[in-house]
């Protein structure tokens, strides 16, 4: 399998996340994107929507979209709940992320990050739904360990991606008491390095 | 099953689609977003997000977010193909609506028909995302009568839904044949009456 990627993305890094903790294995190939190099006839082949991450399967086949892939590469694995209306409030999790967490925190953190403006420059309501979304996530996991239920699934895989990173996107987490102890539980579950908040 | 929503809005008609086609019974439960009727307490222990669709299970148990809906509510069905690939492609799709397709088509459509906006007041970024998405549909359909494969899948659902009524957004569909006979299709193979566009 080849993931096509840009390890400063927190959308790729979900897919990286998932093949090293289920040890799939994979060539990793360094797309970056603000080369245009996701505008190429060649990448645009694989994906019409020009972004990363995307997935080429042993048989040639693409997949876009980073839940879509972790939902498709995880759905045998225990992170992925057996249960329908568990693997329901999962799926509930990953739309919400890329609905409601991703377009303002990413975003973001983008701004800041890669194109250099100072938090002030954001849009304030951009902000604001970004600590929206945190209030929500902090609301919730004061009353369970994990996103769905009490085992690691693919929904904190999703949100841990640009969560674990929001304070680069001008996002203190301290507000978040819950939020940043589910990090670091779910930093764990991964086996990822933990990353100071 | 209870279905609270709002049939002003393509996010909740996905659900009333699905549970029609399917002959799902259910109780729908009009709430009306422009009177704040989804900010209530009750409403909002129902789904934090405080957005509608959200189905009440016959055990009283939730579910948010439309696409996470019509995915547990069809999974068994001819609209959710058995195999892992195509169900992977599907979710693509249902991603992919969420993040490039939703925001630009249904926002534009929100802000003319329901707060009286002209189409000239449209952010342009908006627009020409909008039609990006729509180009990128037009060329993927002009080569496969449906979203995935040559069957009516729930991609096909969830994308009809601002789709159809993208001129009511400002969106001619005039440069899109490919869309305008895959709307005609979807809406057939969903028993719905025809919109003209």
């Amino acid at each position: 399998m080849r993931i096509y990627g840009d390890l400063n993305s927190g959308n790729c890094l979900k897919v990286k996340w998932v093949c090293d903790a289920l040890a799939l294995p994979y060539e990793w190939i360094a797309v970056d994107t603000r080369k245009a190099e996701t505008r190429t006839p060649e990448f645009l082949a694989l994906n019409p929507a020009g972004q990363v991450p995307v997935v080429v399967l042993d048989d040639g086949r693409p997949l876009a979209q980073s839940n879509a892939i972790i939902r498709y590469l995880g759905r045998d694995s225990d992170f992925a709940p057996r249960d329908p209306y568990l693997a329901a409030k999962m799926d509930e999790w990953l739309f919400w992320e890329q609905y409601s967490h991703e377009p303002y925190i990413a975003v973001c953190r983008y701004q800041m990050l890669y194109l250099g403006k100072p938090a002030s420059a954001r849009d304030p309501a951009r902000v604001e739904r970004g600590h929206a979304a945190l209030a929500l996530m902090d609301s919730h996991l004061a009353a369970s360990p994990f996103l769905v239920g009490d085992r690691c699934s693919l929904a904190d895989v999703a949100l841990l991606a640009y969560t674990r990173v929001a304070p680069e996107g001008g996002f203190a987490l301290d507000d978040y008491p819950a939020v940043r102890r589910w990090i670091a539980a779910a930093e764990r579950a991964l086996g990822l390095p933990a990353v100071p908040v």
